[in-house]
């Protein structure tokens, strides 16, 4: 499974969801619930507050701006993909004043671009940046920057970074991120089902003094339950909590700056060798995502056939295209436990399919991977 | 276990968490979606509509709040314990006008009194009704009732049943209930982190016609993906749903009204012998749940002591009290999986436990108790 999400998860992790459930008010679960959010705090290079919901990585978006944005808010929000856009109306339901910077798909809006949003509107509440657009396979490189602005414009700065944190480097103090989300099914390898937001202090503040009409998202009444108690404030899906704790054991086992340097590795094996194979990357080379990879398919290929044909023949799973490229371009989920060993398989099969489906496709891709996957030992 | 959820969960129901996690948007997971939501609706005995959220039975009732209620509208709330007062509170943070029928904890409002409420009021948009008031045992008796009246209003008609859909009598098509919601770890005995609504056709008009601004919690949007497409808007909680499935399988197996039958004689077990044992019924008779058993203590029991001593010596786990009466009464969940053997073993437990604490117990509660469950063969 070569998925942008759902990733494969790993058997130690699957097996942690057969632990016993327990009460959520009890011992057993507030020890689990701590370690959890403290280790969970070294993915996100945080030494403020992680805080873990039991929803989708769109409902810890949406948590962010239920306690965040108030009505009339101006926020300004890159848009350049699926995620990005939904990501802009979701903020603009809510009441936000939405600046919004577009680009056309494949692309992103460049930093000066940012930067003259800033200069042209005052009292900007907050910046919304999708870090990596799990729609096209972009990745934002000024992620820095846009932190080091946001603090220039004294303006909360919100990383949806669903599909990267883990994978791909962001050290949300370091960068200034007031908050992260994250899903438990991407680059952490975890089942499905629960979101993780980093919360810097001030954010915090700002949401204890001003609470959102939310029960379900208020994140003040998660911090409440939590320094008081120690529990979560509803009842957490404990299964999902289990595995998430070893999936983050391994993340820490492993080491992040190793995790995210196997992702950089084996996302660079897959383009040289997809390139190699004639496929040309759909963004440009600068804005190339470590976890997401989307291609721009070969004259002729019939995109649903050639995936369904690489599933049912060879048994590898990959993505489509969304919106205005479906069926032009197709996506790699590589991320999670990715190794050298998944990038090889997917990599001859699908030269393999492609052969099968009267495509001329040349060895040497195979190589090429295999060369660069040498810098992972 | 004896909580008043989570529950206890069958072997078969954990297993089926291991299953390969798969492509949501793939032809496995649509058969498994749709699986869920036709096996649902034979629990929730309706034709209309079911659509499960993974989150919480809190998100759950959130999503029918922020899916249903405008600024504004007048909404009653029989308001009798801890989650039927923050379900009103909730519904006024939306900006709902909220017409509060308070009752004692133990106790709840009558028939007469919703009567009179709907009376003294024009335009009253919808009831919402806590059908088990988990925090003090208390059981509405009066659901139907309270439906045919809604429906002489023209009011919608919402039930909070996470602590009883599955395991006592609610035809949510025939008591005319808009929305009912339940989560997946009470009565239906599966893990938690899945919240299930049914929706009649006319709360789904409406909410299609009047949309909220709520993304993750956008039901027209489920809606649409699923006739669309069969699949959920966004990340489902995948190993939730094949242990849902499966948890429905034994729900449907068994039989609904065998499964209500079991809980009402495991509860009338556990009332007779624990007044046996001196205990009180913490609600009236007329009152009392046969999901949530609530009894006050004996004088000179000291509520946290007796249960850690439960726990600690017997292995078994039963809930404090809530809020005014924490401390002086005691909760067991009798719920899901319960049979003869967890009635017998947690009475013959709290039978030693509190003898080893020194208290006087006689033996005939536990003979009430087995000529009582002997109605389930």
């Amino acid at each position: 499974m070569m998925l942008p999400g759902p990733t494969n998860v790993p058997n130690e992790v699957m097996r942690a969801l057969n632990k016993p459930i327990v009460n959520h008010r009890g011992e057993t679960f507030k020890r689990l619930y701590r370690s959890v959010i403290e280790k969970a705090k070294k993915v996100f290079k945080t030494e403020q507050e992680v805080m873990i919901l039991t929803c989708s990585g769109t409902g810890g978006v949406e948590a962010s701006i239920v306690n965040l944005i108030k009505k009339g808010d101006k926020v300004i929000v890159p848009s350049f993909g699926e995620f990005s856009s939904r990501l802009a109306k979701q903020i603009s339901d809510f009441g936000g004043e939405v600046l919004e910077i577009k680009a056309p798909l494949g692309s992103a809006p460049s930093y000066e671009e940012l930067e003259e949003a800033f200069e042209r509107n005052s009292n900007v509440k907050a910046l919304y940046l999708v870090t990596n657009e799990t729609s096209t396979g972009v990745r934002i490189p000024w992620v820095k920057k846009a932190g080091s602005l946001c603090s220039k414009y004294d303006s909360f700065f919100i990383a949806d970074a669903v599909s990267n944190l883990g994978g791909d480097e962001l050290p949300v103090d370091d960068y200034n991120i007031d908050i992260c989300i994250t899903a438990s099914q991407k680059c952490l390898a975890a089942p499905p089902g629960l979101a993780l937001l980093s919360i810097s202090k001030r954010a915090r503040k700002y949401m204890e003094e001003n609470p959102t009409s939310s029960l379900f998202f208020n994140l003040p009444r998660y911090f409440k339950f939590f320094y008081e108690r120690g529990e979560p404030p509803f009842t957490p899906s404990i299964p999902l909590f289990y595995a998430l704790d070893v999936a983050l054991d391994l993340v820490i086992e492993e080491g992040l700056d190793k995790r995210i340097r196997r992702h950089k590795v084996c996302a660079e094996a897959f383009y040289e060798a997809l390139e190699a194979m004639d496929f040309k990357a759909f963004p440009k080379r600068e804005l190339r995502s470590q976890t997401v990879l989307a291609f721009w398919h070969r004259e002729g290929i019939n995109d649903s056939q050639f995936r369904e044909y690489l599933d049912q023949k060879y048994g590898v799973i990959i993505a489509g295209g969304f919106g205005e490229v479906r069926g032009k371009v197709f996506r790699i989920g590589s991320m999670g436990i990715i190794n050298s060993h998944h990038v090889i398989r997917t990599l001859s099969s699908m030269i393999q399919a492609l052969r099968d489906l009267g495509f001329s496709m040349e060895e040497k891709a195979i190589s090429l991977a295999e060369a660069k996957l040498k810098e992972l030992r």
